[in-house]
């Protein structure tokens, strides 16, 4: 019966220090993870913003595709900036701010999930409408946490 | 009448000479693009490794989001490596053999989609028996296409 407990205390243990923060096995692997992310997700958002301003022909089906892995890529890179894990173009900010880093994290998200929407609408006029108020997260969460 | 033909067979060309290959605005932008999603994919393919092999718990919530992620990144890359978009460490054979190449990308893809219902199995055995497949397909590729 001890060892038992010894054994669900000890697994306890591996799965208390296991969460967010080493699920990254170094700190440059976190830096890549989110880079990686941001990158993915800002190939997807300029082929939208193509769309939207013209510059390619609108096509319903792509658009869906896109805002898609937009919205997909604004779930992922967050964990990838906890604790410890400062470099890359980080601003050191985002560790002393976290509270603002978040609200930034989730208006994304949102702003992504109504572009998914948007695009499901089928015309370029929604699609416009909603690409600039993404945009916008993205602008004013990199002019406070995203170095030059 | 002719403006409009003129009218509606340019934007008929630019639409034929936008796809795939000039999705990317550069070749460093699609080698970056496919690095970032295999990246991303063989972070969360570790973590269901850590699980499958004993590493760290198993988490069946964790699985199936990890799996998600795998199998999303797995449709990712590959208009990344189309005509013209040779570098990093794809290797040339990658544009030699074509029809090889597809058949991995089709192979990941289907044992991509067996990993998340394997991870909704929500056991670990099932997770293991899907592991060591999938894997096999990653390295089968990387041996062919992959430079060391």
């Amino acid at each position: 019966m001890n060892r038992l407990c010894t054994l669900a205390l000890a697994a306890a243990c591996v799965a208390l220090s296991v969460p967010a923060a080493a699920q990254f096995a170094k700190t440059d692997d976190a830096v890549m993870y989110r880079q990686s992310a941001m990158f993915i997700m800002s190939q997807h958002f300029g082929r939208l913003g193509g769309m939207a301003n013209g510059r390619v022909p609108y096509d319903a089906a792509a658009a869906v595709a896109n805002a898609e892995v937009v919205a997909a890529m604004a779930k992922l890179p967050w964990p990838a900036f906890g604790t410890g894990m400062e470099g890359g173009k980080a601003k050191p900010d985002i560790w002393k701010e976290q509270a603002k880093f978040k609200e930034n994290q989730d208006k994304l998200q949102a702003e992504t999930v109504k572009l998914v929407a948007a695009a499901k609408a089928g015309n370029v006029e929604a699609l416009k409408a909603q690409f600039g108020p993404t945009g916008g997260v993205c602008k004013a969460c990199h002019d406070g946490f995203r170095k030059d």
